[in-house]
């Protein structure tokens, strides 16, 4: 066994995610962030979904991101859309996938672990520009100059496994690994107790993701 | 007059970096975090660095990387040691600079600013790994990924003035452009009130810098 951070956001990819990761016979230590996103039934999900995995150790850091505004997650000023968008939509926050996987690095360097698993996803979110397999690519090559263990030659290892997957070949692939993702949250506007919108981008991809797989829809909606 | 966003930390390099911005006809707005780094004194210093220097904003984030640990300036558990170590030192924080960065380019969006500027210095600490000019190089081609500026074709782009300076040359340049030195703090150990120890590897640094420098050095002693 070794060991791994796993990025949990308490969305689907994420706990897709872990479960490849604990297939693939990791020790995982998950790791969530409590950004001010408007959406906090996630961080719930993912405190679910890291306790019926067995994780070793989750933890969840408060980056106060918020406080910087520009995204229509964190920033109360900014409506969410709804679905049908194009280009960068307004739910992009600004540099968050550099700062989320950062933070993984850090603790990455201080557990001695090898590798950082992420649920980064280029096909449906296109739109993002820090989803992109170019952009982990590049954050890779940056990670392996900027720690310990890069310059040792032994560089911690960054898995982005659903990358150029799709939301129909991602549900498939967790409900196989058994991921049960009535504990998960898409919605950007979820209620409190994780009740979905229905109406978002987020929901929008979920609905069809399952339609897709041809398997059933455990979300709950408002 | 263009926007940047200018890292501060309170020490020597970052006072005489946000001299240099303001000289380059930047407007200012200064970054800080509160990390749990056991000198406090440096925030204290930040503050009235960047007061001093009239900036547009400062901010200081609670980044709270020291619940990972890993680090003598962050973990109560290691020892600060004296001047003279070798290899990659117990100061090293994990993924700082990559996480510091991180904010600024977040923040570097949301306020649509040109630049960022940074006190990253290869020659003194050339023991940190992301001090290294390649590993400031790759941070900038991730950037340029990870942004919508990026992905526009009008990147945000990184400076980092400093980093083939020694620390006498830094003390020179920044005493040229009227930096109060006697603001800022060094000391990985400092007390308060900003006195240093006198003993550790930032205060020999610092010391032989003025030194070299032929200048006279303000530093008050514990």
């Amino acid at each position: 066994m070794t060991k791994s951070v796993v990025l949990l956001s308490g969305g689907m990819d994420s706990a897709t995610v872990l479960a490849i990761a604990q297939q693939e016979q990791q020790d995982c230590y998950a790791l969530s962030f409590d950004y001010g996103q408007r959406h906090s039934a996630e961080l719930n999900a993912a405190r679910e979904i890291a306790e019926s995995a067995g994780v070793l150790e989750h933890r969840v850091i408060n980056i106060d991101i918020g406080q910087l505004g520009g995204s229509a997650l964190t920033d109360e000023a900014i409506d969410v859309p709804a679905a049908g968008s194009h280009g960068i939509p307004v739910t992009y926050v600004p540099a968050r996938n550099t700062i989320f996987l950062s933070y993984a690095l850090a603790w990455a360097e201080v557990l001695n672990a090898d590798r950082i698993y992420n649920g980064v996803n280029a096909v449906d979110y296109s739109g993002y520009p820090d989803c992109r397999p170019e952009y982990v690519d590049a954050f890779q090559t940056m990670a392996n100059l900027a720690t310990k263990r890069g310059v040792e030659g032994d560089p911690i290892q960054i898995l982005s496994p659903l990358i150029q997957l799709s939301k129909s070949d991602i549900v498939t692939l967790g409900s196989g690994l058994g991921v049960d993702y009535s504990l998960t949250v898409s919605c950007y506007s979820a209620a409190a107790g994780g009740e979905a919108c229905g109406e978002c981008d987020a929901c929008d991809l979920r609905r069809k993701g399952f339609e897709d797989a041809c398997l059933p829809d455990p979300t709950r909606y408002i």
